[in-house]
């Protein structure tokens, strides 16, 4: 599981601890409404079961937060619109393949309030749709002529596999935080960073202001994933479209569960049997409640928010602009979120 | 299955049927040695079971005839070689990545004389691997300053995951002549075309020569492909790596078996089983017999000769060299051969 992005409200347009006035804002959702229509457009096989069921996941949306991203900083750089669609279309089609993929990896049955590929597909339907989209987010990648781009992009999707295969081969087990950091940035952060990044690098050559947007589009990911974890103790299944502790019970071992385990010095039997798979719904549900008790959350959220922070530091080199206000009102919105 | 690549016997360097003399051919056995370093070095995951399953993968081998279309047009335009070796790995790589998918999407046990990725591990592992690859094989060939190599690998992509998606979708059913040549070209003569035609770009900006290696790459595909689907029928278990009529007993409707359907004024019972995937094991063999007995299978030979003699006259406006004489052999080659 990457991301839970289940929920098919978009972002907030104006957030309320920025200064982010209208103009930007209504600029910004026609942006969105036309990557709207250039993600369905680029959609493959049309009159097909296989292609219809891609675009009820792609049009399910999620908060296209990947993609905004990417619409802010070519923004700030004035770079060419077409060109900033077609990319920002790729980075959600990578990101939707991998959606594909993970639930089938992960047997999950449920996505964005919709059934998975893998509820409705056999096996070899799924894997070849998943390969299908990666395809075409290369393909869109590939139209616009930068070869920095395309090296942005191709490195992310490295990033990510590596990333999806670390947690895989770390379920039910303790690795260490660095491995934990590690496993996040593939996971989330790296394509994050390439959204942001390859934005600026449609408007503008300078190496700082590049580098400094794909710092932010990293620490604004990691920033979000350490809350996506933390969600899955804290939400509630309605909003987060999967029952609490879904990650923990499917063996994923998050910071919430690392910081607990390093503040127990006698760890119960119930917390080991939980690590290992071992435990029964009741045991899981006061393990999960244990480490909300124990301040390990709101750890996890303090460290959440100072990556946040150090997202909006990396902002300071690149021109003040709306479009900047925005990717700012991003850094607040990742960690004040409640699905 | 994309294609029958089970045996670690290399190409021949040198065919009975044509010139090639032997100072190219040496340099090309060289770079040949070059390119198997490269391969092993780019597949990731050091110090991994997972990363060492598919570098044994990779050393098994397999013919690297796609890697050596590219070799042999980038020496004919006098191309960098570290470029051509790094687009050739990827090129490889991206063909290893697609038949770790095949092999868990068929649910094949065994390839080129070793287990398969998913006969070992767990299906997450497997569409990770596979998926790791693609991105390897992504990032090979964006680190060569050349967009048209990038759209080109694109392009094969996408149109590989489409033809392997039609076959799993025609399965067990008959379709179109039209529509085989479709699959058969997306499953295999796409990334033909691709090696062959990115070598050209990498040395000649020619739009007609590009256009014509593109061209000899994908009638030798064409050519390839069928072959292959004829070997179903007439080669041994032992050189094949797999049962006769493997594809067959899968569902997969080869040309032999459409050829042989369209004489049928009253096909019989037991094909009719076959077809649709409910015959035992003995009605399959009849109907083998039976389709070999009709001239069904030398009927499809021919029309994969002629595509291989298409494929050499795409060459007449290619500059006359060594290299070139390789390439023509590889058109006897791909006709000419029970493995």
């Amino acid at each position: 599981m990457i991301l839970a992005q289940r929920s098919a409200r978009h972002l907030p347009l104006c957030d309320p601890m920025t200064t982010t006035s209208t103009s930007f804002a209504a600029t910004f959702e026609h942006q969105l409404s036309l990557l709207e229509e250039r993600l369905i457009q680029a959609v493959p096989l049309p009159d097909s079961t296989v292609g219809d069921q891609i675009r009820d996941l792609v049009r399910a949306g999620g908060k296209r937060l990947r993609p905004s991203l990417t619409l802010c900083a070519a923004s700030i750089y004035g770079a060419n619109l077409d060109d900033t669609l077609t990319v920002a279309s790729g980075i959600e089609l990578l990101h939707t393949a991998t959606l594909i993929h993970d639930d089938l990896v992960d047997n999950a049955r449920e996505r964005r309030g919709t059934s998975t590929m893998n509820a409705v597909f056999p096996l070899g339907l799924v894997v070849l749709s998943g390969d299908l989209l990666f395809a075409e987010a290369a393909r869109l990648v590939a139209e616009v002529e930068n070869m920095n781009v395309v090296r942005s992009f191709a490195r992310a999707l490295s990033e990510i596999c590596h990333g999806e295969l670390m947690q895989a081969q770390s379920k039910f087990s303790f690795a260490s935080f660095e491995n934990y950091y590690q496993r996040i940035y593939g996971k989330t952060a790296s394509l994050f960073r390439t959204a942001a990044e390859t934005g600026a690098m449609l408007g503008t050559d300078d190496p700082k202001q590049i580098e400094a947007m794909g710092e932010y589009g990293r620490l604004l990911g990691m920033a979000f994933q350490i809350i996506d974890d933390t969600l899955d103790f804290t939400s509630d299944a309605q909003k987060l479209g999967k029952p609490i502790g879904h990650d923990l019970r499917d063996g994923v071992i998050s910071l919430p569960v690392m910081l607990y385990h390093q503040k127990q010095r006698n760890p119960n039997g119930a917390f080991n049997r939980v690590i290992v798979g071992d435990a029964n719904e009741s045991q899981l549900l006061s393990v999960i409640e244990a480490i909300k008790a124990s301040g390990a959350v709101e750890e996890s959220m303090l460290i959440a928010a100072d990556f946040a922070r150090q997202a909006r530091e990396k902002l300071s080199i690149v021109p003040a602009d709306e479009a900047r206000e925005m990717l700012i009102s991003f850094t607040h919105f990742a960690v004040d979120r409640d699905y």
